[in-house]
């Protein structure tokens, strides 16, 4: 039986599209992972997990297996509230909505927020995954470039403004990651923040700011957009993915009562009680801040890692940024198809992510590729950049 | 700022319907709650699933606290497949998918196949939060009464042919709970069962069949639907949460794979890397078959608690049905407004869910309510009783 007659315009829409996932190469045996986007497997405090779930249930027994979860479930909220101050946002309770995982908050935007009828603009490139999730929304999204100083906001504005002339919709929201983007590692610099709230504020439109990589910083620490927002224009997505264990899938939304209070409706309880009250014993049992900066100085040093072996191995007409932070550095090959690059660098036992699949427009990344320092040891990201530097040359 | 010219239309219609968890009552420190459609304290397994998370930990360390999970993620969907079997649905890899919870598993339906063009089915009553779930997605829904055997197939045939008749499309699904019904507690029977599935045909739509309860019979074992299911036109969702626990998460689709597939799209990584793992784990180290069976046995005994308590406490014009599996009995207390009930029932410190929210219609279910024989001891259950039973003679 063929179900197409079952689905809706809008699903059959989004079927036509990538398949989600389509970017994760299919990797060889005992293959140097450089496009995991995933912690360290040594900076997981696994056994610090183990131990939150044995002080949880010895102390709260079944509560925190129950749907609607435990007391330690509150302390979770109450310990990222206090996090965000620190960085300058502050928000009340009913400002800030857990989610399972930064995937599930940039979700519950896009259904509180987009339909087919409405326009979202993002960053080119920018992470897959979000592009992935608006897409299955609507097909209207506008991309807009960025450079070293992150979001064009002169082009935003150019752009906005010839939509006002030609009466076409304004974007419903901005979506960026202003501080260690993925893929490109670049973050946006003061000035450009300030204009682009500056702009939200003209254009009427509102900006979902993307955090995963905000703690991680290897210098200077950027200024979240959520914590100059007077007209509560930005909902601020976070997660502890990328700062404790992706696989405990603890995000969130912090924004306007109104917004988060649609987002949480939609929500209902899809959540996930005994995660929520496993890391709220986990983050009372930590000191948080020294976790971090263990953190930025191992993630640093890889970096510098992966970086000098990009010095010595690349080509010197290869370019590539230096993050000050996050996880990503993402190269230029000109006129190399790094898709096709894959194929031989994985028949090699090295992967990474071709550029096309961060671009609304996959041609505009057909010569880019990111790396990733975080996920594997410094050894073997020397031993992959050597491998990829060769097949390089040998293009 | 007003926030409202922000949200799609489907948005604002969902924001216009009660909110998620309306029905949940405001109950006083120590009230016997009978509202809760959880499994006992006494009866989850918390300190087999300590175990199994240092199980998991011990052998696989970070691994399951990643995206991807880990081996253990994949052993937890072998053992749903093959007590699936055990029941006589037999689906291949492909064809089910682990959600976090039926919750998601009805949400990614409703995804899939809903935009507000569509029609849905429903029992009336039914399952609140699925009803509140399919609102989300359309105001286009249908309700279809029963009686103590189930769905009243024979009218939700005449509907049919009415709209057929008046060219009105077709529902895209209709959703039942056809064993142990949330909240009534019937079963449907076998004759309606079939009929359902040929009208399926005949009228060309799906069934979602929602299992959460099928596990737990007190007597006879109900075929599930999708055990008989030529067309492949049943999507079955089942969980863990009344059998394990209901904070782990942990429920599937089972169906054709076209249908599987579209779930997983939108789904994305949206699941529990951890939790499956954990559940996994679990799974490998205990008897499930065993374990069922204490559960049978134990929700048999509550259940004979909660009837006796009723045919001493209630004057006899009440009226309640005697489920033979489940959690709920569902009670008819004809003339008697049960939301006003529940105000003086919760000053006495007991609680229940009035029948008005398991309506489409509320007005069909204001002199219903429902009764949860899973949750509290049973002394304090026959405790409860007696007062709400002293209650509802002073009415």
């Amino acid at each position: 039986m063929n179900y197409n007659r079952f689905f809706p315009t809008s699903m059959k829409a989004a079927l036509a599209n990538d398949p989600p996932g389509a970017w994760v190469p299919k990797t060889p045996a005992d293959c140097i992972c450089l496009h995991r986007g995933y912690p360290a497997s040594s900076l997981v405090p696994y056994v610090e997990i183990k131990c939150a779930v044995n002080t949880l249930i010895d102390k709260e027994h079944d509560l925190p297996l129950h749907y609607l979860g435990s007391a330690q479930t509150g302390v979770l909220k109450e310990k990222i509230r206090s996090r965000l101050a620190v960085r300058g946002i502050v928000v009340k309770d009913a400002e800030l909505l857990v989610t399972s995982g930064s995937s599930q908050a940039l979700d519950l935007i896009a259904r509180t927020l987009l339909d087919q009828t409405a326009v979202v603009a993002m960053e080119a490139p920018t992470y897959m995954e979000a592009l992935e999730t608006f897409q299955n929304y609507t097909n209207q999204i506008i991309s807009v470039p960025i450079d070293e100083h992150g979001l064009k906001v002169d082009v935003l504005e150019t752009l906005l403004l010839k939509r006002k002339q030609d009466r076409l919709p304004m974007p419903r929201f901005l979506y960026t990651i202003p501080s260690f983007h993925n893929p490109s590692g670049v973050t946006m610099n003061p000035e450009r923040r300030h204009r682009l709230l500056q702009l939200a504020s003209a254009f009427d439109f509102l900006i979902v700011e993307d955090d995963a990589y905000g703690e991680l910083s290897f210098s200077e620490k950027p200024i979240p957009l959520k914590a100059t927002d007077p007209e509560q224009r930005v909902l601020h997505v976070g997660s502890l993915s990328k700062v404790v264990a992706p696989g405990m899938r603890i995000g969130w939304i912090a924004g306007a009562h109104e917004l988060v209070f649609a987002c949480n409706w939609v929500k209902k309880d899809l959540d996930h009680p005994f995660a929520q009250a496993t890391m709220g014993t986990y983050l009372q049992h930590i000191n948080l801040e020294q976790h971090i900066m263990q953190l930025r100085n191992a993630y640093r040093s890889r970096r510098d890692v992966l970086v000098a072996a990009l010095e010595q191995f690349m080509p010197e007409w290869v370019k590539w940024t230096i993050p000050d932070g996050g996880y990503f550095v993402w190269l230029h090959v000109p006129n190399v198809d790094t898709s096709l690059l894959l194929e031989k660098s994985l028949r090699e036992g090295v992967s990474f992510v071709p550029g096309k699949h961060f671009f609304l427009h996959p041609s505009e990344g057909k010569d880019y590729l990111r790396l990733s320092f975080s996920y594997e040891e410094p050894e073997r990201m020397v031993e992959g950049i050597q491998k990829l530097g060769e097949l390089i040359r040998l293009v």
